[in-house]
């Protein structure tokens, strides 16, 4: 009665990316057995506010908390349909995130910016990762930390990032004070949407290590970052974590309680089902590619990238944002790494050159040599992630001359897209942290096949195309799996991974080809200097 | 009876551009009464040789010779039919030329192309200005002009150009011996072309004082370079000016000769009409525009642009490119500086966005603010002419993010072109050359007013916009009507030019705003950093 065919119980993943949510149904076995996606109402908001006249400043980028849950029914309710299954044969949920997107809430879980009288200000939205606004408040947080030499500066390679927890927060309350008093819990979305799905009271709140450890400076052995530091960048700022972000912290894949009644009836799933703390998107997709062991670089490729490895060793590494223990699976040092403007990147410079597919652009790329006739890009269009972690970077385009075309362009910039990958897979080896594999995933490896083939050349190692487009999604679904405790029956987290993500796939291995690979060295080395004169 | 409506006696000027030549017949006092234009039916050569399947280098551009005479002969044609005037009342013939195109020919004119043996040999053609390809032959020009510190480098402003007379000889010499060994004269294409309307001996040819003091590193004093010096550079080379460049040099506006009879069919002038030594284009411009005075820089603004200035100082400017007594006007140092890409740059921008014309890339670009919110452009995609001299130097894009769009780019490529200009302008300053007024002619100042505005804008100081779009044209017809002599009756060039181009026109003056005025002065620093950067 278990045959895939006729599967009795099977895990639900809910995938939070910057454009749509994406439901996936697996069995236990890793049978895909259904899955629907359904877009955000909003979108992306970064022109003007619903329901306002009010223009944005270029650097926001919100979103509307009511999407999430709208756009998550639909997801479920499609998956469900897809799948052919009813919802009592879902044995538990996970839920993956993009990060840091958070918001303030009020003490019930209300988004402040549902309430009316704060609606039409900016600063009550969600704030997306991509969100730019918190410059000057990251100058100060890691100014006031290294002249205080705090200690969890090492664990994200000397730099807090302009798109992380405490910046936002930050920039809201020295922009928007009364929007800072107003709140009464700072929180990030994935752990937001967890709330909803489980409820319970503020104080009990399921907080994703995962998220807490990436992007909100906590640690499990050191906790959030302390008073007196908060209170030396801004006095206002001394309370916030005992006063302003109340709950517990909880590792992706523990069980945070059941699904509530109202969303279980929406969804069409059993009221109580068992739901896993969040985990970040990219993080997911670690153990959504059956990556299980240490030493593959999962590369997450998407709108933005984000690099993830597990490693045995820990090891600090200028400019790796985050070291988290057990922060991606269990036993493991975590290792996140990440370039801001990836997928994003591409499609900016088709917009660009007035191309309305990639078919044209991908096929004049194709026919260029390593090195785009003497076109050079440093892809910063959106900041640089790794390892120099500055949003405010830039992005360039060099050596041009009246012979070259978009297609020199476009070829510049996944070259550029390489590089970096390449600089960080170099500061991770100098540093003592082995990588021995690529595996890339996500939407972007599938439809452009040229950047993967530039990926392997620029490394001169294989890269194995996971086949699974669903990468973040299964591995939340197996977070789900393992909520469900003994409804699911595994006994640790790596056998999870073996069963539902660890079956013999269509992988794809892209071999790097000998010549490229010699002639993008001196390119390889002409990109560093350049970056290191950029950001120097 | 010589009322402007009933004109006696009037001249033709014909301006041999890039990619075609215009006829211009202009009366004694400056009326324009009629001008035609012709297209080269082989336009540049840059694909493929004619008749051949072989793929070009891409720092070829060559030019099909036949193509300037019967573009010469169709433009002639319609620009009497134009006019409404016979061919007898033309009392005078100039030309002005794009330089340094140059050819080899046979002792009897035939340019080596047109020999069925040589035709399949692209050495053999007419290169034109902007062809690239002496790039190692100018470097060693350069270098042992500086060993044997000959004193011509003074004029140049130290430097010897790529796409001047003995580097693409010397091109040749290197590359092809044959073709050089089989050449009996090398010569400027306007020198060609003139020596084809007036006929003679290649001994007795006439040689422009203006392009052979530009191009040619000819002086008065010095003559063309020593056979010492042409030895040094290549022993093969050393008799190049007394074996090959027979002729007598003959200042612009000088009757060379009289038209030969079947020219004067074809094109429906009486035979024995006078023709005027030939110009260069951009140096007819000034007395186009009607400036006799010192301290007017006259800005011919086309694909390229050459910027001129008569003034009574000799002062040697670092880079800039010639200096040549009586080179524009009798009486005056004629200083020649230029860019290399304009009109081409931004249409090449405009190719690069994947736009049809102009129209949506100028209402984006004339929204932005100065500076193009964060775009900086280096716009030497076709090389740097004044100051750097230096055809290998390329192009850039800096400062980009995901916000910006393609007239973003646009706005930044007109931005660099008007520091270029002000760059030139104050090395002309700085070294004790006057510079007073700007008069902007040429084809792009009329389609472009956004351009002039940031000229204006950059430079701190009004830009005249010369009405007629026929500067050099008109330019070339005066010297037609002083090569006429007494059957023009000028008694000096400045009288002829006062005249013919000295009308009340309807110029228009572009004052600069002092706002953005202001705002450009530190991203000029930049931009002259930047170009700093990228010549050390």
């Amino acid at each position: 009665m278990s045959s895939p065919t006729s599967p009795q119980r099977a895990a639900l993943g809910l995938d939070f990316g910057t454009e749509s949510v994406r439901a996936l149904i697996v069995d236990l076995q890793g049978n895909e057995l259904g899955e629907a996606s359904s877009s955000y109402r909003h979108g992306q908001i970064v022109d003007r506010l619903p329901g306002t006249n009010e223009k944005l400043p270029p650097d926001f980028a919100l979103q509307h908390p009511t999407d999430w849950i709208d756009s998550a029914v639909k997801a479920v309710q499609g998956a469900l349909k897809a799948a052919k299954l009813s919802g009592d044969q879902i044995v538990g949920i996970g839920v993956d995130f993009t990060s840091c997107t958070m918001l303030p809430a009020k003490a019930d879980g209300t988004p402040l910016c549902l309430d009316a009288k704060l609606a039409g200000e900016k600063y009550a939205w969600p704030k997306l990762w991509k969100h730019h606004g918190a410059k000057e408040q990251t100058d100060r947080i890691n100014e006031v930390a290294q002249a205080r030499n705090e200690s969890f500066l090492q664990r994200y390679g000397g730099v807090i990032g302009l798109e992380w927890f405490f910046p936002k927060i930050l920039e809201t309350l020295e922009h928007a004070e009364h929007v800072y008093d107003a709140t009464d819990v700072w929180l990030e979305a994935g752990d937001w949407f967890v709330w909803q799905l489980v409820g319970g009271a503020a104080k009990d709140l399921p907080r994703s290590t995962c998220q807490a450890g990436y992007k909100g400076m906590w640690s499990a052995t050191d906790g959030y970052p302390s008073r007196d530091y908060l209170a030396a960048v801004n006095p206002k700022l001394a309370n916030v974590v005992s006063e302003k972000m109340p709950g517990r912290l909880c590792p992706p894949g523990s069980c945070v309680g059941g699904l509530v009644p109202d969303l279980a009836d929406r969804m069409g799933l059993p009221s109580g089902t068992p739901v896993s703390a969040a985990i970040i998107d990219a993080h997911a997709g670690v153990p959504g590619v059956g990556a299980a062991e240490p030493g593959v670089l999962v590369m997450v490729m998407g709108t933005s990238s984000c690099h993830m490895l597990n490693s045995l060793e820990e090891q600090p590494v200028p400019g790796v944002a985050g070291i988290v223990k057990d922060g991606i699976l269990p036993g493991y040092f975590g290792y996140e790494t990440g370039q801001a403007a990836v997928g994003d990147a591409f499609d900016w410079v088709r917009r660009l050159t007035g191309h309305n597919d990639f078919k044209a652009l991908t096929e004049a790329a194709a026919e260029l040599p390593p090195g785009a006739e003497g076109v050079a890009c440093i892809d910063w269009f959106n900041g640089c992630r790794t390892p120099l972690m500055d949003g405010r970077l830039t992005g360039q385009f060099t050596g041009l001359t009246m012979n070259h075309r978009a297609g020199h362009l476009y070829r510049a910039a996944m070259e550029a897209s390489a590089y970096g990958v390449r600089w960080i897979v170099d500061l991770l080896r100098e540093h003592g942290v082995p990588v021995q594999r690529f595996v890339a995933s996500g939407g972007l490896p599938h439809h452009n096949p040229l950047l993967v083939q530039i990926y392997a050349d620029v490394l001169g190692e294989p890269v194995e195309v996971h086949p699974s487009k669903q990468g973040p999604a299964l591995g939340a679904a197996i977070l789900g799996a393992l909520a469900a405790g003994e409804k699911a029956g595994f006994k640790s987290a790596a056998e999870a991974v073996r069963s539902m993500a660890g079956r013999d796939t269509d992988t794809r291995r892209v071999e790097p080809n000998a010549t490229a690979t010699k002639q993008y060295q001196p390119l390889y080395q002409q990109y560093r200097r350049e970056a290191d004169r950029l950001s120097a």
